[in-house]
């Protein structure tokens, strides 16, 4: 990646770019190789970020009454979303079903109301670490037969479980593709969030055109066309790094598992661990801060006694931060 | 700005990045080297180019009722801005005044309304290239004392005229300063959209906040790394550059005079030719794209008979240029 950014740096001409054709031919081949999902170029709508997308799709995809569904505890921008733009919404809870966070089917029927248009997924989960079954997916889809899926997909190519597979939700059955608004970015697999491109793939034109519009205007701005280099690259030669990458993960995801002694669901996908915190009598992001290691607070995703832990970085690192919080739970304990 | 960016690429870590503290000191000295104009590091809010800003204007300084001045004719994105908020305004005719496109001064006073809270200028004025004096500025802010100005100024580094100097509107007088949001970018004059940096100043805390909010919410994506790596090249080692690029779009502007028989303003800035078709019988952007040269249509900035010549180009092209469009003026007489 490094060498075609170099390459579009020595290039010097920095004017006024459009999205290359290249890089519409490579995402369509990469999510048949990687994903085994079937799309046409013209279904990808390039954007300049996943979290700008989901703001985008809460005020476009929703009429100023309609009602959102969303998952929590989640990535706190969903909610972020559909709060500031501003639309009603209900949050569904996750429960733990053997060691992994899954819908409350339950909850999620009751939720639903005849103003309720768009259904907001998380695959796979952040913070859970979920990567929803195809069977999961199928049940999601019919509970919401007439609502607009918005699914961030972002850590799809950061599956760590062998045994689980990336479904996007939208490649299960046509009906379903014509109702999805899919949000992906080589940003987070690849880490170049600082270049910036993501795009959202969606086959229905009435969907496409609400979530372009914005774009063309220049409300949004388009991708950089440093997202657009680093973004090729990774997607057509970054296999073999992102094995490699995934195998280092497992390694940092087991330590993890290992080292802390407090419950956390299976990390299935993503470099997140959610840990339950609730056996602590202390605010154990506070416990946590004091004791050297600032993790993402609970809070920020709706349930403020867990915290969330980063395990993407060196594994060196990653055992110094786990000493420090093994110090810090003893302490309280 | 190669070399620069060629580092930032080597440096090889593309997450998550905030704006440089350098570029913040980078841009407070180059407004005060370069503009005479004194600043505070903290007016500066980053935002992901300049059309955006004004859509966030248009959103954000404006409530649903209240209504906005806009020069005409105007760089589209000023209407499109306004029209897709959507807010009500009133165009302010330009008028040519010893060949200057400046403010109709009377239909201003008449346009202002109680509701009338934003005031647009652009400065340099695209596409007419007007440099606004010191004195023209003053009297359009005493005329506009209840409202903010919104000033686009991306083309202050581009000042053809040599009798002429770019004045920031804010930099006038302390009351002024409190109720101006400045759009700049290096973007332009530069010319790297494609790597996207842009920022506003403003002083005012309240009016700051409501122009950061959507950024901070990545509602709108920050520029980025290489937007800002750009951009402090430009400010910090631009300067032997950009004049040498003024005195070539010096000659440019000439070429153009000199060739073009029709009547045009002075191109007292930006790389921007405003030419007046009204005495050809046709469609001047259809007479001309027919012989060979694709310019910007007039309507598209709401003048119809007019075409907008981008002369930012090699001679040898813009000559190339000049015949066909001579060529086209003869046919079409």
């Amino acid at each position: 990646m490094r060498a075609a950014l170099a390459r579009r740096v020595e290039h010097g001409i920095f004017g006024y770019s459009a999205p290359p054709e290249a890089l519409r031919t490579a995402i369509v081949d990469y999510l048949s190789r990687r994903h085994a999902w079937q799309v046409q170029p013209d279904w990808i709508v390039f954007l300049p970020g996943v979290v700008p997308g989901l703001h985008l799709s809460a005020r476009r995809l929703l009429a100023a009454d309609q009602h959102a569904l969303i998952p929590t505890p989640v990535y706190q921008h969903f909610k972020r979303a559909v709060e500031l733009a501003p639309r009603p919404f209900t949050e569904i809870p996750l429960v733990l079903h053997d060691r992994r966070w899954v819908f409350d089917l339950d909850a999620l029927r009751k939720a639903h109301t005849a103003s309720t248009r768009v259904f907001y997924l998380c695959n796979p989960q952040n913070p859970g670490g979920t990567v929803f079954t195809r069977q999961e997916l199928t049940q999601l889809a019919a509970l919401v037969p007439d609502c607009v899926i918005v699914s961030d997909e972002i850590h799809c190519d950061l599956v760590l479980d062998p045994a689980a597979r990336h479904v996007p939700i939208a490649s299960l059955a046509p009906e379903i593709s014509k109702r999805t608004v899919t949000l992906m970015s080589a940003n987070k697999a690849f880490n170049f969030p600082a270049a910036g491109c993501a795009w959202a793939v969606i086959e229905d034109p009435e969907l496409r055109e609400a979530m372009s519009a914005d774009v063309r205007a220049h409300v949004l701005p388009s991708p950089s066309v440093f997202g657009y280099a680093a973004t090729l690259a990774a997607l057509t030669q970054g296999d073999a790094w992102l094995a490699a990458q995934i195998d280092y993960l497992r390694g940092n995801a087991d330590l993890v598992q290992r080292e802390i002694p407090l419950p956390m669901a299976r990390a299935q996908a993503t470099y997140l661990a959610w840990i339950d915190c609730s056996s602590l009598k202390v605010d154990p992001y506070e416990l946590f801060l004091r004791g050297g290691v600032a993790l993402s607070p609970g809070s920020q995703f709706g349930a403020p006694r867990f915290v969330r832990l980063n395990f993407g970085t060196q594994r060196a690192r990653l055992r110094q931060a786990l000493q420090r919080m093994q110090s810090a739970i003893r302490s309280a304990g």
